[in-house]
């Protein structure tokens, strides 16, 4: 098999916002597979905040991107070569894999994956990363009681709209934070949110959440940071919890220029905790929350949401999407037909 | 009896620095205790920069002073007159008192103390709040290993000094990070920390702490935030904890206008901890720490420093030069004799 691939490199490391000079896309051959090596056709590829970080320098849980090399990051594909008694072409595999057409890879970087389960996509969302990043850092710090209050930021995202959902199933009254009526009116009358808050149109934002949650903020999952993280500290309850996923408000603002009012001063009147997490903190807990994730799902309690932008060529600009809040739920790039 | 009671109210709440306007001093005749009650006269007033933010209105952990009404704080005193049979005159005792030469009060408000086991001072400071808040911080949130970097900023303070040496008891590395070349000599010199950064004096605060700190920090025992906490922020390492005792930068600071670079982006990074704590969350695990205090410091593991300004007049005075970092230690106010 003679195949032409493409693939996107990163080109130079973006200060701030990603350019046209952050990407470059490439024409080679497909590598021919060895023995124990399987070539992987993309199908979806997930598009995620986490990713601006891989693309600076410096140190961090996970190492950067070199330039270059293709980005990384969780692909859906199948498997239409094998070398491998493991694999056969048609298999449907996940796999943190290149933005490339095919991947040529060795067996052990990929998992099968079973459509009569849930969809393709799902195991990018709901019950892949997001989904599982949404369980242990809600359930682990978050630790929500039945009748506390839950803030989620980004809560129409793809991590914030399955932590909204846990946290119902949990008991607790749930406030939605997100940036479009249409996302505010989604997470109300469709994923179960208690109330919702359009950041963008709330002239007085403090004043907008406190009246979405009249007995305070007992856990606060941050996805943004930024304004809205500031109104939310104002309101926090004593010995709340913040699971701090994200802060995609400042990932594209250049070091030292994110300011704001200090937290510290509030976070010890309220005897608060913050904790930074990842999901590979959780490396050894993944088959639970799987476990949760796939029995709420198949009980009809979790909604997931996806935005499909189509077409391998697209996937920049979906990841730049993700920083104007333009998706709803998981974000994904589907690879076309005519690109097959 | 009929004595004058000199005492010092809160005439109006601070707006930044507390300033003349900010106290009153009233004279009035010593109440008569009525049955159950006694008179203590006072020997020693604790100050303490949380009592900065019982001025200001708002909910906190502990309810504003009330304008007009004499502030309360810390208090070792004598009983001068008695009428329960709990107490006799020349008892020694500590209570939450108001700045009164003469606290007429009910038994319940006090306990009494023994010069034998420690000195009368000692009960506001190394074997009381000062001590506890340190052991419990740095015991439950800061939770330091045997080899691990300890950093405790405020280091030469009343409860920074007996962090670090708590730490050190623990078998870490401890860093101190103090306001004059006088408080890091008496941390390394005399208290056992293995390294002391002058934070006023550090032309490159971030590179000092980074020299001092070669394996980076575990543990940020935080009582002082702003710029010195900015620097050690940049220094964490993975899973670092830090116990958020104190933000004595920015007390005096208009609400606002206290701005910073987030560190949220940094606490994801390193999935580090933030918790906001006051000595109270750990109401009924005193005993356990003084316990501990006490073996410590009888065992001559402990040391402790104190700036004993005298007279009652000075106690305004004291209170501000905590915000201005001129006491080592714990700072109190003793009562001359001729003012008894």
């Amino acid at each position: 098999m003679h195949m032409m691939n493409k693939m996107i490199t990163l080109r130079s490391r973006p200060q701030g916002w990603p350019t046209n000079e952050t990407f470059e896309f490439k024409e080679t051959p497909v590598k021919q597979p060895e023995a124990g090596q399987i070539v992987v056709r993309s199908l979806y590829f997930s598009v995620d905040p986490y990713m601006r970080g891989r693309m600076n320098e410096g140190k961090s849980y996970i190492p950067p991107y070199k330039l270059g090399e293709a980005i990384v990051g969780g692909v859906v594909g199948e498997v239409i070569e094998s070398r491998s008694d493991k694999f056969s072409p048609g298999d449907k595999v996940m796999g943190y894999l290149g933005w490339k057409l095919y991947n040529v890879v060795d067996i052990a970087e990929v998992r099968p994956i079973d459509e009569k389960i849930a969809p393709l996509s799902a195991y990018l969302g709901v019950i892949g990363m997001t989904g599982l990043t949404a369980y242990f850092g809600l359930m682990d710090i978050g630790k929500p009681k039945a009748g506390e209050t839950v803030v989620v930021s980004g809560a129409a995202g793809a991590v914030g709209s399955i932590v909204g959902q846990i946290a119902k199933i949990q008991g607790a009254r749930v406030v939605g934070i997100a940036g479009s009526d249409e996302k505010t009116k989604l997470l109300t009358d469709k994923l179960g949110f208690d109330a919702a808050v359009n950041y963008k149109t709330s002239p007085d934002l403090k004043a907008a959440i406190a009246q979405a949650c009249p007995d305070g903020v007992d856990v606060y999952f941050d996805n943004v940071g930024g304004d809205v993280t500031d109104a939310v500290m104002s309101l926090l309850n004593d010995y709340a919890r913040i699971p701090l996923c994200g802060a995609i408000s400042s990932y594209n603002k250049e070091i030292g220029t994110d300011l704001r009012p200090s937290i510290l001063t509030q976070l010890i009147k309220t005897r608060s905790m913050i904790k930074g997490f990842v999901l590979s903190d959780y490396s050894d807990r993944l088959e639970e929350g799987a476990q949760h994730l796939g029995k709420w799902l198949s009980e009809g309690k979790l909604n997931y949401e996806e935005t499909i932008i189509d077409g391998f060529d697209q996937i920049p600009e979906a990841f730049l999407q993700l920083f104007k809040g333009t998706n709803v739920g998981k974000m994904l790039v589907r690879v076309t037909p005519d690109e097959k």
